[in-house]
């Protein structure tokens, strides 16, 4: 195909033209169709119906304990293992939780602003805060930080991960900047995992401030869209302890998009330090989280490895959805030069970068032709995407028909809206 | 019974000689019982066994939405509706939440202190807050506070509430004064319910800080140990919407001590304005609570009044225990002058009040023979009890034949505390 940089203005309008026609007619399909979030189908939910019969009024819930009452505040025994050996660390590092990983960062965040971590000083009696947000990223983590007031830093994303120059120029010089989001295994939105060595030099880090911390989400870790590729992030608590960087990290992960999304359990990981001194902040907080359902997890999967032969059938209803998505953007935008976009192996989510200063219309445009997407800028601190171009496509939700449907509506817009742009400045 | 009061110091030489044999005897038996938590025990956790069977693989949970996946921030209709109906308001005033009732309370004291309520400074950035909490009252309450060194002023309880005087004296006036910690109904030690008079006086204060609020834990609503004698606190939201202080309640309830502690569901009633403040906070802090184990409580009642039936079955377990103690403290100490005792028609607790400085060592007497009991003092602000009197005792969790023998122990040991004081003193 050629490219739409290569063509002259006559052939540019000529396009324009027959691609407002096709607009027009979807137009009066009245669609409605949503990829804004990433969440699991109805047929990744059935996959896990069978975990509701695990725990029932014949279960003998009176072993070491009584699973139905009061206490435990770490969480059981049994998920404290089962996520030690999923996260490739000792139950010492483990704090089972509730049902949402974002309410436990939440909560840490929080913990920083009221109270410090480990006797630092909290941040609601200091002047300025920063956190390092690398971008594109997940806008609930940017969100989080905004609502304390924390100054919020972009640090641009490569396809190792974050800039690590700009990253060290931060955190080793700065005191103000106590700590950093990262996803670090196929991110939200980019599908991109962490090298090595970035993992390595992120764990290196020599913080200007004692109480910086790494809010490791490591929400898609057996999150894989294929049996054979297979990609795995650098264990950050092997890395940071080789480093003497012992409590430069809260790492969290749960199952969310594993069992069921608000029912599911999250966890994090952390020094012994660390546990001792949010337990100390928990232990007034709540008197423990819900046990009944940490064991309905535990007993339904075994083990990890039951664990993560239960991700291969998520991985089986994903990959056909995430291979629709490509092939349409491979048939339809390649050679165009008006878009590049992201072939992940694992995640919920493809990164579509759009020409400068064309995103937002793009979403306006699949928007009014009843295709909702996530807003433009949402991938970008504050909302706001400096050049305009970045897009998170999430193909997970809808069935494959209407995919399909939603995917050739978001092509169609994006060559209308990069026609109009480069008739704009010719 | 001769009063202890009334005897001479032979008389209680001798007296002294006789309880010391009794509690060394008691020493040689290794008692291992505890009466120190509001923990529902064995029969009671077996009465919602049943409660597990309603969710199954073959449940339709795909109805108005799809119950297992993401979203629903505020609860799902039916939680909400059965809660507003026990509750006695309106779904805009209800948000339903996840395991915790103290959760919720604590996330309202970090939101007051970090973002404040409804446009109000946050505390953080004021140089002193005070909270007023009855004492006798709950330790999970005021280590809250505690540890967002809040200032802890005492409030003595009366037969009918908090001395009504002193909290409008307080509130009416100081603007460092944000709240006050309520258990308004078969109060935690006390078993008192708050008079008519209490709860107008209460919902007409006219406070000097604008975001003043009642923390109304009413954690006992439906906790009556008898169908004929049961006490109703008055509606805390209609008693604040009559008297103009319609944002003045943060309303607590779960049902922890009515399916399971720890999986049970809890909720919080608001005004309307209140509510989609604290939303605008709880959007950012997390997707949604379970939604799940939130339709498994409302399928499994049905509507309140199933849930009140319910009831009366931990009130068959419960009754027993409570009027097993009472019998003993009734027969053993009885015209002895050596303490006073609480007689509650629902609730989880008997407040017990010995002679002026003798809690502490009858706690301990009774620890050292294999009893333990909540700590002397924990039923005030910073564990301090300035009369060292009143003990927390909480029936539910032994078994009547363990309960009845810690009870022994326990007359015996205030008899023996009883006895060396008043020697000491002579």
């Amino acid at each position: 195909m050629k490219s739409y940089k290569e063509m002259n203005k006559e052939e540019l309008e000529l396009l324009l033209n027959t691609l407002e026609k096709e607009y027009n007619d979807i137009l009066k399909l009245n669609l409605d169709l949503n990829m804004a979030r990433g969440k699991p189908d109805l047929d990744q939910l059935d996959v896990s119906m069978d975990m509701l019969d695990v725990i029932t009024s014949k279960t003998d819930l009176v072993k070491k304990m009584d699973y139905r009452n009061y206490g435990i505040l770490d969480g059981i025994d049994e998920a404290k293992d089962m996520f030690a050996e999923l996260l490739e660390t000792d139950t010492d590092h483990i704090v089972v939780y509730g049902n949402s990983s974002l309410n436990i960062m939440f909560d840490q965040i929080s913990r920083g602003y009221t109270h410090g971590y480990m006797g630092s000083t909290p941040w609601c009696k200091l002047d300025n805060i920063k956190f390092l947000c690398p971008a594109p990223g997940y806008d609930r983590h940017f969100a989080i930080t905004e609502r304390f007031g924390i100054e919020l830093i972009t640090i641009p994303m490569t396809n190792t991960g974050p800039d690590m120059d700009l990253v060290e120029q931060y955190v080793n010089n700065d005191e103000s900047v106590k700590g950093m989001w990262c996803v670090p295994q196929y991110g939200n939105p980019t599908g991109v995992t962490y090298s090595d060595e970035t993992v390595k030099r992120l764990a290196a880090l020599k913080p200007a401030a004692k109480d910086f911390r790494l809010f490791w989400d490591n929400a898609y870790m057996i999150h894989h869209l294929y049996s054979d590729k297979q990609e795995h992030v650098l264990n950050i608590i092997d890395e940071c302890e080789k480093a003497g960087n012992n409590h430069m990290y809260f790492e969290f992960t749960s199952t969310s998009k594993v069992t069921f999304p608000g029912s599911g359990v999250s966890v994090i990981a952390t020094s012994p330090e660390n546990k001792k001194d949010l337990l100390k902040h928990m232990t007034v907080q709540t008197i423990g989280h819900d046990k009944i359902n940490q064991l309905r997890h535990v007993e339904y999967f075994k083990d990890v490895n039951g664990l993560k032969q239960h991700m291969m059938k998520h991985a089986d209803i994903l990959r056909p959805k995430f291979e629709a998505v490509l092939k349409i953007f491979d048939e339809e935008l390649n050679g165009l030069e008006i878009g590049t976009w992201t072939n992940p192996v694992g995640g919920y989510f493809i990164s579509f970068d759009s020409l400068e200063g064309c995103a937002k219309d793009i979403v306006k445009a699949c928007k009014d032709a009843g295709a909702i997407l996530t807003d433009a800028g949402a991938t970008y601190p504050y909302g706001k995407d400096p050049k305009d171009s970045n897009i998170r496509i999430a193909p997970s939700y809808p069935n494959i028909d209407e995919l399909v449907q939603a995917t050739k509506l978001f092509v169609l817009c994006v060559k209308l809206v990069s026609v109009k742009k480069l008739l704009k400045y010719m």
